[in-house]
């Protein structure tokens, strides 16, 4: 049986795991001290399970729990144990927690698996100290390279590389030394970190895709003029433009119905800043996400002629800086459908969701079957002291994922 | 006959009283060493001119040509000789220069004024130095009081009260000791520090009244949720509210036809500014300009009646601070029809605006018969080192100048 208390206990112990303490919430950069004290919890927990523990070269964790066909791949699940700073103690933790209490009632009911079990424990998810994010499991892909290891550098100017060989890992391996064959089936719990289930008040959401954003700069070359001098016709405001272009990316984006698109004005730099001057140069950072690139691209597309349009009418200079276009992630329908299905038998209410932020199970997806499930984090606020997660929707989405683990644990049951 | 000649060469000595040159512009900031140079310069004038030069106690020079009738009052013209860091060499400057051109030319041809002409170089009428501008005219028109010299102080802590102490001034007189009686007339020549003259291809404007700002502080209360996470439905955009906000204060002071109303939305500061979060708290500087106090305040009214309508909809919090709300100042209408007039008289074009920005003869306009004439200036540039006024504009204003005093110097002449 899915245990309360030893999850309650478990989240308990990792907080202790942190650089940071109450209301300055938890710290655990990747690799710092505080993260290989929360790795070592989990190691040990592992151990007591009688999980056969192993290091790949990047230090991710993996207990297996050898089912009776080792010929055939291992069901995979879990999450990562990394925070950024001043976070959570939910982000990440609770995939990797409610993987390990899947194990412990599975051990306690007697389960006996046909595939193997294994769960995981991602190194350095969070971007916080190195800048790129989810590299645990890019390496355990073969998507780091040697040359990536060099070029990520933390705050201090240390070297990923030479992070990991402090912490006695095998950096020269990896790129070339990843996870064996792809598993049969790969599951992460996570909190939401968003505000959709808390919304609905529901506490399970099945994952549909991984929005990727695409994300432009817009540079609009306004004439900062004197805002008493110059009257109404004569002005070319780059702030006026640029609140034109926000509420149109705001329409694009929410007249998306079938297949949702955010679209968002995250910076808007304004420029003197000034009470009696008109904004000249005005400085737009735009995020457009979507899990269905062709969504994404039809907003973008609208927003660059409503840009031009905009900029023509007000006569604004402008150019647009392509900063990145991310490709995003569809789950396959069989394994949502396999995830309703799974919910529907433990009586579990969920709703099929995208998932707006990155997360691990991004990377399984493109060649494994991978499922997601989220949980409710009150008011949506995550990577912050004030991330919460109630232990009743920690307890529920753990049955659900024992659940599935057990059904893909049979060799019968394929996706 | 106003001289092009005489007018270069005291633009050219005004120049070099500054502490940059060149491509940094003019700075002569009120009280320093650049500034008592060029005061200097221009006391040196006057006094080769033949006038009566007094000081008073905030250090405002007067040259004085008495007229025929000494009981009359005098007809008072002139501007101020300080700068901005790195402003131009034309604001203030010319209506200096062009006063003391007028005085040679009426001297050349022999002209014998009936009331006394008084030339007037106005002190710190810039805000760079002490945070408040006109302080010149405040002072000769008893509006600034031994509190307020004891507040004001320069970036270095310095108070004013000590800065004319330095200059060997009397502090101690300023709020009691003032200009004497109210002139006949004020007149003030400066450059229009807008683009209407250049856009209208017109070189001279006459001012129907100074407008005065409202300015407001507005702070909207979004939520400053995940962009990728948070659906279109579920924010509370603090940008997007700000971007309607921008719009309906552009879209009321275009309406405003029969009255301009400039509206500028100058400032605009955005938490947390980044790609990935949406906007939650925005401040907005707004600044609503008009000659016409009624004016200003419709467009005042309906932009806070949209704010409210805006927040509501958007479910965002606000306030509003109210940062200051200034009296605009209407020039007489028999004193703008004697400078068309003039302007008529002399084969001079004109058309009448109101002044955007705020002047020494705002203070002047509430107890005299006030008269102010632009030209314009290139690209609407000022308080930057690009100012740049042509010659030409500036003996055409000049020689209107000369005319408007020579009939105002009349005793039989009035307004």
């Amino acid at each position: 049986m899915v245990s309360k208390e030893r999850l309650s206990r478990d989240l308990a112990e990792m907080a202790k795991c942190s650089d940071t303490q109450g209301t300055a919430g938890i710290t655990r950069l990747a690799f710092t001290d505080s993260d290989w004290q929360g790795r070592a919890y989990i190691i040990g927990q592992m151990k007591e399970l009688g999980l056969t523990v192993r290091i790949d070269a990047f230090g991710n964790v993996i207990g297996r729990w050898a089912g009776s066909r080792e010929d055939l791949p291992a069901v995979l699940f879990g999450s990562h144990g990394d925070s950024v700073p001043h976070g959570g103690n939910y982000d990440g933790v609770v995939g990797v927690l409610a993987a390990l209490e899947v194990i412990r009632s599975l051990k306690e009911e007697g389960f006996a698996p046909e595939h193997s079990l294994e769960v995981v424990l991602f190194m350095c998810e969070e971007s916080s100290r190195f800048g790129a994010a989810t590299l645990g499991s890019r390496a355990m892909l073969g998507r780091l390279s040697q040359a990536d290891l060099q070029r990520l550098q933390d705050a201090q100017g240390k070297t990923l590389y030479a992070v990991l060989q402090e912490r006695g890992l095998q950096p020269e391996n990896v790129g070339t030394v990843t996870y064996p064959v792809p598993p049969k089936a790969f599951f992460e719990v996570h909190i939401e970190q968003g505000k959709v289930l808390e919304h609905q008040g529901i506490s399970l959401g099945v994952v549909t895709g991984i929005a990727a954003p695409t994300r432009l700069r817009l540079h609009l070359h306004g004439k900062a003029d004197h805002s008493g001098a110059t009257p109404m016709g004569l002005r070319q405001d780059g702030l006026c433009a640029a609140a034109e272009v926000v509420l149109k990316l705001e329409e694009l984006a929410a007249a998306m119905q079938e297949i949702p698109v955010v679209g968002t004005v995250g910076i808007l730099k304004v420029q003197p800043c000034v009470m009696n001057v008109i904004p000249g140069e005005c400085e737009l950072g735009i995020d457009i996400r979507s899990i269905s690139a062709a969504a994404k691209d039809k907003v973008e597309t609208a927003l660059r002629q409503a840009i031009a349009e905009i900029c023509q009418r007000r006569h604004i200079p402008y150019d647009i800086e392509a900063v990145s276009k991310e490709k995003p992630v569809a789950m396959r329908p069989e394994m949502v459908a396999f995830l309703q299905d799974i919910c529907r038998k433990s009586g579990a209410e969920c709703i099929t969701m995208p998932s707006g932020a990155g997360h691990d199970a991004m990377h399984w997806a493109e060649s494994t079957p991978t499922g997601m499930l989220f949980i409710p984090c009150k008011d949506g606020i995550s990577h912050n002291a004030a991330e919460f997660a109630d232990i009743e929707d920690i307890v529920n989405v753990t049955k659900v994922l024992a659940a599935a683990v057990k059904e893909a644990a049979q060799a019968g049951q394929k996706f």
